[in-house]
């Protein structure tokens, strides 16, 4: 399993604006990926967090998810459709969590990449404190070797 | 009428996430905002453009147009929810163009705005070639004196 450090410099390599953004990887574990990036470089016109931030945290949450599950030197993972609901502004840090999937899911998932080269899966990221989101992201990402 | 270099200032020094992705306005008249960045700052781990940096400019492009048409310094716009769909890569600088809406739904917010003080709509915009769009976003933008 990669270390949050691997993890955030293969975001801040490959990505740069993950770098500008200052995205940090939290955690990365049997739970799922998290996320956080300082207020300080994401704010808006009001000092809260800007929507384009909390909405690349989210999207960079889900896909780094699914590479990692993946695991897979090979694919290429992208998004296909996604949508975002904001609730209540973010005034302090932005953090995400994208739960790992079910293991039914996964599995699913794996078989049709297997025998395909391609499978897609729907990913949900929690923007904010998890029992009270401050935004809720759902992104459908696609897998091709 | 605001000119592009005005609004360009006002993002790059309100949303320092805008100048980190070197964000242009190239053009703001009767038919629309129309956004502009560099892929040399927005490309991703396969070398096209980054789905947050897609979907930043483009939720950029609608609060833009609605802040730009409101033209009420004590009026704030954020943005409540939204949906995008990923066509095709990106493989040149990022183009985002925000159609202004009909006079019809302007009248109807600007009546709304002006009653309650808060009002909402929904704006489309297209990432990409116009007849032959990469992306397509809707966002439902809040505006709150």
């Amino acid at each position: 399993m990669k270390t949050p450090e691997e993890i955030e410099q293969y975001f801040h390599a490959k990505i740069p604006l993950t770098k500008a953004m200052g995205v940090r990887v939290a955690s990365y574990d049997s739970h799922g990926l998290r996320l956080e990036a300082p207020l300080a470089l994401n704010f808006n016109h009001l000092g809260t967090a800007f929507g384009g931030s909390l909405h690349t945290v989210a999207t960079l949450c889900g896909y780094g998810l699914l590479w990692l599950e993946l695991a897979d030197a090979d694919s290429h993972v992208v998004i296909a459709e996604c949508t975002m609901s904001f609730r209540k502004p973010v005034t302090g840090d932005l953090h995400a969590f994208c739960p790992r999937p079910s293991e039914e899911d996964m599995a699913f998932f794996r078989a049709k990449f297997e025998k395909n080269g391609k499978a897609r899966i729907r990913l949900r990221v929690i923007v904010g404190d998890e029992a009270q989101p401050a935004a809720e992201f759902e992104g459908v990402f696609v897998a091709r070797r």
